[in-house]
């Protein structure tokens, strides 16, 4: 039986307004255009890994507007596992307000809602967790209770306190950060990159347009971007850790995952929004074998 | 048979967030509570007119969002006549994003929505009727083939060309203006005040806190504000036009009138969002009272 990847962190409500310019004190400014996007890092890869055909779980803190905002049945419809979702009906869905001027130059306003109530809960006993943003405490309590850990703290660092940040590492199997937050690892933690190295299995570091590097039991495997017409990076990083963590568990070599998560980001790039345009495994795999030659089965 | 008051204008959404501070460019900013109200100038008075007891019909163009919201419910429960509304079900009403942050500061940003498409609407034939802030072509459509005109083109005058304003002024019966758009009405028609007071019936200048003034054949009234402690200015000037005007069409003599109005506009102060706290008569009745003695009948 194919395990199921439990994805731990937000399911928020985002919505992306094209303005003139960016309002500043005292200044009303015309909305050219906006949309509503469901987003949150955790129910990206989500929706991600389900689209692939992985059997996937969201543990998140939802409020009353998850089920009326349609994003409710937008996840059940990918069959994502939302029995242990954290439902508060009197608040609101974690939210970002997200505006963007003519010089793509970005003012964001972002609201909590449920997710405030994550630091007060128990955590469950999981089989294999990935911990996108969320609260630190609460992804440190999960992460002690799993027997797999991926985490990703992501722009959340600044919020872990240093023993935080440490016990969860002391967990943790893969970790995935960008190349400004693993300089933030080392330097709350007093560790080299070599330490954290020998510390965690799995090292995931992602350098934007230039791909990412796997570092594994000495070894380093450069991972070079799928590129595409560009329309929006959101969401390109859930998109590549969604294929990458699928790969994972369905037991491909570490290089090949790393090839399939930045497959899967090269659709998300592609359209606005974070989940529209995530492809199946056999869309995902065409370009795969274009970009990559053959896409040969798991170990 | 008591006359109906038609209001042409906005219906539209407001989203009024709480901020610890103002983002600017390339900046998040938490949020610290932010809630939906239902506004827009015509909407506004149309809800204080009908609170007090009033006969009023709103003219809007609005989105699909109209109904989801459950705006178009509140309307229907005041028993508001939405017979002539505009309905655009695959747009959006017109909405306003207010951020205010700790030194109340604002930042706004606002979408026309379904409302850009009064500028191609032929305008229907109307006996009573108030222009609130809207498409200045569609209102001075309307103004020509109304029998009786009030007319406040607050922050929009910017979007009046000399034309559309004087065609308007010419048919307008009562003038509600701030003292900086009265300036900028003689400023754009190139007339003088005086002008402006031979022109039309009955002008009526709000000086915020200082009160209002009624300019009506060579007599000047003074009406004083009624003071309460005060939360949000916000909504003060409908809550005004919407007891002014139905005491106006009950006949009450211009002093009472605009008394009528300070005292629904002392409600509006008192809590947040336009349509919270509008009283009925009788409430209104009490208050005009004890500020200004006795109410007297019509003439």
């Amino acid at each position: 039986m194919e395990s199921v990847i439990t994805i731990v962190g937000h399911a928020a409500i985002d919505l992306l307004f094209d303005v003139e310019n960016i309002a500043v004190h005292d200044e009303s400014q015309p909305i050219t255009e906006y949309h509503e996007y469901f987003g949150g890092g955790a129910a990206n890869i989500a929706i991600g890994i389900a689209r692939l055909g992985g059997s996937c779980q969201l543990i998140a803190a939802v409020g009353g507007d998850f089920s009326s905002s349609g994003y409710e049945k937008e996840l059940q419809d990918h069959r994502v596992d939302l029995s242990l979702l954290y439902r508060y009906p009197d608040e609101k869905c974690t939210r970002a307000f997200v505006f963007t001027d003519r010089e793509h130059r970005q003012s964001t306003y972002f609201d909590w809602g449920a997710s405030v109530h994550l630091q007060e809960l128990e955590a469950p006993t999981i089989d294999f967790v990935h911990l996108a943003t969320s609260d630190s405490t609460f992804n440190a309590r999960v992460a002690k209770k799993a027997r797999f850990v991926s985490f990703d703290p992501g722009q959340d660092l600044i919020t872990y306190s240093r023993e935080k940040l440490e016990s969860i590492l002391e967990n943790t199997n893969i970790l995935f950060t960008n190349r400004h937050e693993i300089q933030r690892v080392c330097d709350m933690t007093g560790k080299s990159f070599e330490e954290i190295l020998c510390m965690i299995d799995t090292v995931v570091v992602t350098y934007d347009a230039r791909g990412s590097v796997i570092h594994h039991a000495g070894e380093v495997i450069n991972i070079p971007i799928v590129p595409v017409k560009a329309l929006d990076p959101t969401g390109a990083g859930d998109a590549y850790r969604a294929g990458f963590l699928l790969a994972f568990t369905r037991n491909f070599p570490l290089e090949t995952c790393g090839r399939i998560g930045a497959t899967v980001a090269s659709f998300a790039v592609q359209s606005i929004g974070c989940q529209t345009d995530l492809p199946s495994w056999e869309k995902m795999k065409d370009r795969y074998e274009e970009h990559f030659g053959k896409l040969k089965g798991p170990d």
